[in-house]
């Protein structure tokens, strides 16, 4: 098997891809070589960023250095000892118009220098073109795709079938289809540049998920030109595992520096805003300074360390679980960012299939979109699935306890005192727990990874009470409750729920519906208590 | 004057503090130094880490090495060419209950070192102490700050009073009053670890605004036991300027690996998530394999580097008007940092004090907290306070157009033509923008930054609809409008404007409401332009 799976999280996954010069962890970002100006030398690469595979270009080699780069193979031309992909001029193709070659003979080229991963000359839709011409760069890519697959001579190279379509989402939807069933190794999403540049991160989240639901999901996808550390997480947790990236060279030309969340001018920076090995040496007044070959190539290493240091932190989200919370986090750096990871909501399903059921970390509420992550979806799911198999006529609500499980608190010892002294009412006894994260838990169930889990900030938000209410709706609807018994935690819930409880009573063919209100401490009073008894042991006889 | 403040934003500053060996820029981070224990040698945070301040312990030095740091001084005694602050002892009486000096002992032996900035032996609050304990640590913390006062010797020494109270606010804000009366150059506020520890950051902010709003407002303020990065740039938006941080050397100590937004134990990475260069040259896997001097050494360094570049990058955010997005941002690394940014609503006023109400950049609208930054208060609070003058009966509601300013788009050209046709037209008409940052802006101010300098994702939000009801109202009520025309973004509003409007017509004795639709472009129809001339101009006779 070509792409082995090691970790998944949302649809990102961290994975080995085996080629014949060693193996590429991805998520991966390949730093684009231009052959023909060595801005950090590919050897370096290597030793000083850890690189351990790149992108070149086989037009560019083919045109300029045809003899010495067949002569020596494209590993020894370059100086790298590792796997290294070509390119095709389809890029080339896109800005110029057109190549000075042949599909034909780029494919014969790249496994005469013997390549590692390959791309056959595909014909990149770009942007603002019309919708029939897209069409037909989709159709002759894929034609050109089924050449290549018939031509290739070399078992040991991995070739790429690359999706076109744009901006036409139908376009993409179709060529992946169509890609997907032809037996590359890898697939590639092309054109998102013109849109990364427009800040219409939107319209990225609908090419990639429009191909990803059409490819086969265990083959390793490449996004063409999606470089910046800024939209990384969310093209990652959309399922794209191979990104390459010219951007810290060409920035680096135009003395623009790259942050974690956005490109800025070097002239623009007084401080330091980052620790990377040359930032910790100069300062942006002393780069802005030196000679142009000398910051362009210090700009170029500034660049890529943080390129790869992106990639690196949400490789850890994933093996953290917190990859949604990477994404959340990074959302706020840019309304349009904001506005692509609002969208996700769209995409639960598919978000779901990704996300493992058990994690080693909490969940993090950190905003009213953290009801759009799939964990909460999964549950919500689930509580619409399943009828209570003992058939419980009487539902205790309870709040969210301090520390969760709410079965270790008091209030769960109070009511399971007065719960177990008689069967009948055992019997006749949901208790589930009021969650802000989750609606609505059966204690039986809280202990279940990630229900327990969680953290939320204090207060409660509008839309954690929505949920809290879908949740009971549809727990209700699934149930037979003839008695809901509310254990209202005041200071949080004010009058909400009790309102609420009472308006979805009749509909519901609810008997009763009784409100018992919390002491600060979130305990029953006494007197309460007695009450408790007295209408648990009344309900279960009238219910 | 020894402190001067060059730059603002929110309650933030950076500054330069003047002290005999040299110059400190603020907000500054002193990495605490051990005497006995050089994790990183002081001559080598100056050279590699560009520190140009450091903190140590003046207690420790006189109880281990007397004569040699008097013989020295402490500046060549730590072989640090800068400015040295020295600390009490306090910490030490806190910790161990009492400490082997007395007050007078240590002022003299501060000015008998040659320190920079010196603190006097206060009794710090602590936590879990009693209201009534509270109250001794502040009385006898003032009554040591005069006494020192009285006693210093040396004018070329800046002295440092601090605050206590802990966790009592009232307490706060009185030894911040009391003591911000005493002549102090550097006030610090003492006690926040035991929260900083527990997550309680909302904690932290009631602290240092109670503190801030007592004291005097020209003068920096040192916040003790704060060097975390991820509490940082809060407490500088509020308006603390000097941080000391022995955390970068003690959490190495139990290989604890500091992050931009949290701590991790070494052993839970497998992959390097820095740039920084200890990072750079060895993963973490390699680290934890190494002597433990040498781990120690390292984590230290790269502690140091997170904290300190969180600095700069606080320092960034201030020259760039970006701190209330800073604080935005970061909210959203932990729910108990959202409980602490939600808080900011509550201190809108004293966060505007220092708001420039000019800056380079765009604001950004990046969750619905963002209508809590203190130029949107602003904003609103001059919409009230001023009456159009000349006295508009008629109120057109125009949306924001896609580029701003509205004045620059077509719909407000089409709406010229008609509105410069007659004078008495003129006259009567006052157009404003349904704003989703500002709520409503008259065109005429639209200019003013940063009334069209702000980005905000797409669509529209609750709150933002929230805000452009009570932005209108207030409008409204401040003026004598006769007759509303409302151009509506059908797209973006639906109906809710339009119900809104002839909902509030009756109590705002407005004659008419009209709506007109505008098409997906935001134009208005031809047949449209010639019904709202007519309108305008049977609104201007009957008005």
């Amino acid at each position: 098997m070509v792409f082995e799976i090691v970790e998944r999280d949302l649809m990102g996954r961290i994975g080995r891809i085996k080629t014949k010069s060693g193996v590429i962890e991805t998520p991966a970002l390949l730093p684009v070589v231009n052959p023909l100006k060595l801005t950090i030398p590919p050897n370096i690469l290597q030793a000083n960023f850890k690189v351990n595979a790149i992108i070149t270009n086989a037009y560019i080699l083919k045109k300029n250095c045809y003899d010495e780069v067949v002569l020596k193979g494209v590993h020894r031309f370059l100086d790298f000892n590792g796997p290294v992909m070509t390119d095709s001029g389809a890029y080339q193709l896109l800005v110029y118009g057109e190549v000075d070659t042949t599909p034909e003979e780029i494919v014969r080229f790249q496994e005469l220098i013997n390549s590692d991963i390959c791309v056959f000359l595909d014909v990149p839709t770009g942007s603002g073109v019309s919708y029939k011409i897209a069409r037909e760069t989709v159709e002759e890519t894929i034609r050109r795709g089924r050449e290549c697959l018939e031509m290739k001579s070399k078992e040991d190279i991995l070739w790429v079938g690359p999706i076109q379509g744009g901006e036409f989402i139908d376009l993409v939807e179709e060529s992946a289809r169509r890609m997907g069933q032809l037996p590359f190794d890898i697939y590639a999403i092309g054109s998102p540049t013109k849109f990364l540049e427009q800040y219409n991160y939107s319209k990225i989240v609908e090419m990639i998920t429009a191909a990803k639901n059409n490819l086969p999901l265990d083959k390793p996808v490449h996004l063409f030109g999606a470089g910046h550390p800024m939209t990384l997480a969310l093209a990652v947790a959309l399922g794209c595992d191979i990104f390459d990236s010219a951007s810290y060279a060409l920035y680096a030309e135009g003395d623009r520096y790259i942050t974690p969340n956005g490109t800025v001018r070097l002239s623009e920076l007084k401080d330091t805003v980052c620790t990377c090995p040359v930032c910790s040496k100069y300062n942006p007044i002393e780069i802005i300074q030196m000679e142009k070959e000398m910051r362009v190539k210090l700009l170029a290493e500034h660049n890529l360390h943080v390129i790869l240091n992106e990639i690196n932190n949400i490789k850890y989200s994933i093996r953290e679980g917190r990859l949604w919370e990477h994404l959340e986090y990074d959302s706020r750096s840019h309304p349009a960012l904001y506005d692509a990871f609002k969208l996700l909501k769209n995409y639960q399903d598919y978000l779901e299939k990704g996300t493992p059921t058990s994690k080693k970390r909490a969940l993090l509420w950190l905003s009213d979109e953290t009801v759009n992550r799939p964990e909460v979806k999964r549950h919500l799911a689930r509580l619409i699935e399943v009828e209570v198999p003992w058939r419980p006529k009487i539902l205790i609500l309870v709040p969210e306890s301090k520390n969760k499980p709410f079965n270790k608190s008091k209030l769960h010892n109070q009511l399971l005192n007065i719960i177990l002294a008689r069967e009948d009412v055992l019997k006749s006894v949901q208790i589930a727990v009021l969650s802000k994260m989750f609606g609505l838990i059966p204690v039986e169930i809280e202990e279940y990874y990630p229900l327990s889990q969680y953290l939320t900030p204090s207060g409660i938000s509008d839309t954690q009470l929505r949920l809290i209410k879908e949740a009971l709706i549809q727990f209700i609807n699934r149930n037979c409750f003839k008695k809901i018994i509310l254990l209202n935690d005041e200071a949080q819930y004010g009058s909400a729920l009790v309102e609420f409880l009472l308006n979805i009573r009749e509909e519901n063919r609810i008997l009763e519906v009784d409100v018992f209100q919390l002491n600060r401490s979130n305990y029953i009073t006494r007197e309460d208590l007695v009450r408790l008894k007295t209408t648990l042991t009344a309900g279960v006889e009238k219910c």
